[in-house]
């Protein structure tokens, strides 16, 4: 196969890839997403995952990014297109970019029952992207791998969650459009709340780490629904200072999470 | 003393707000800062630091938002503006504002003597301004007050910086430019390292809450530099999944500064 070098915007494949870089239903709807640079490229090469097509920058790659692109397509049987900077740019989050990038494929929703006993992050209404992303890779080094998140969370599989999480995607299990009562239903350990409105104090409380875990995480400002609270066995804030309102929810995050990964360890 | 428009970009305080909201060295030089929206706007006005001028979006601005500013102008002593929206869009962080912003007067450094006992994060090279910002306010929440950072720390009074951490400067001492030599001879207490490359365990430490603290963070990417870890105490990893490679520097100083207060918490 040699290589299609691509110049005009109305080519198919180039349409294609400007709704996946900027629609959020488009993601969603064709089951694939883009991502970009060395970083998110080297892990979705070694992760088992599939690659539609390889995309490079004809005018400014890298050769460690074009070596890359080649590496990737090889592997997963894919084909490299040469864009030139003009389009290239338009599908690219970044903007010095070292100009790699490939359009994936999504894994299948495992089902129910395949997480029904794991460690589970579920996102409850988190709406930015960063912050998604954030709590992603925060639940994947935590040992949280099962990312469960509510309907009116952001759509986990953007391009932009996933430059915020840095490939964590790869490592985790995301499961989209889970109701409070669907995650009660399937969820068969502890499900616990961060609520900086009460409940009990994290690091006083006793125990809560032997059964399989579900954190609950809301959206700054809202905080966690009342949906989501009518299915908590447990609600903690975390002790913060009179002084100061709130902490950010990929702060909160991570004291929650490794929290519970510090009482396994320690038990 | 009547409200001025101002509705020429030639006009000197426009252009001396304008270098403000752009230029991070007009921050230092000027000693004054912006700080925009309703949250950082009620903070300041409850804190004790000086308001030099109140500005508002002559067209747009909300109710809430103008008595806001009057009453912020009444009990600093200060002026308001009303910009034309063209103008207040150029000095405005974000896109869709309630229209109220201020110009406020940096505090004056603390000498060095006010924070030897203190408890504190040190920033290393976190050039990153919304990373920057979350550790403030991160800090601030785990009482880790007094935030100092090295030379090549991002500036940490930038209108990006106090909006990433949502007005927690005002609960916190902020000591800029302090070198890691300086830092081991001003502060009395135990120096502790968050590196990813090794250490000890954070979790399965001995503790080490006893003494005022300083935790170092350094930059995602290049870690806490040779400089800072020469003046270490003790040098901590979080003990992460091994499949993943590293956490965000926000959520490593959320683990890290809330280790430590649970250790003091639960002793």
């Amino acid at each position: 196969m040699s290589d299609v070098l691509i110049e005009s915007d109305a080519n198919a494949r180039f349409k294609r890839w400007k709704k996946l870089a900027e629609e959020t239903r488009a993601v969603k709807k064709e089951g694939a997403t883009l991502v970009e640079g060395i970083h998110l490229m080297e892990v979705v090469r070694d992760a088992d995952v599939d690659v539609a097509a390889v995309m490079i920058d004809d005018e400014r790659v890298t050769e460690e990014a074009e070596a890359l692109a080649y590496e990737t397509a090889d592997k997963k049987y894919a084909r490299v297109f040469r864009l030139t900077s003009a389009l290239y740019d338009r599908l690219s989050p970044v903007e010095h970019g070292v100009g790699v990038m490939a359009e994936m494929v999504l894994p299948e929703t495992p089902e129910a029952s395949r997480w029904a006993d794991a460690d589970v992050l579920y996102l409850d209404g988190v709406q930015d992207a960063g912050n998604a992303g954030t709590l992603i890779r925060t639940a994947v080094a935590a040992g949280f791998r099962v990312i469960a998140a509510s309907p009116k969370t952001a759509l986990l599989w953007t391009p932009k969650v996933m430059r915020a999480a840095m490939g964590a995607h790869m490592g985790a299990v995301i499961v989209e459009n889970v109701t409070a009562e669907a995650l009660r239903a399937n969820f068969k350990g502890t499900i616990l709340a961060a609520d900086a409105r009460g409940g009990e104090d994290l690091f006083a409380a006793d125990d809560y780490s032997r059964d399989s875990l579900c954190w609950i995480m809301g959206a700054e400002g809202p905080g966690v629904s009342e949906a989501a609270l009518a299915v908590t066995d447990r609600r903690f804030y975390i002790p913060i200072e009179a002084a100061c309102e709130s902490l950010n929810v990929g702060a909160a995050a991570a004291v929650c999470l490794f929290d519970a990964r510090r009482r396994r360890q320690c038990r």
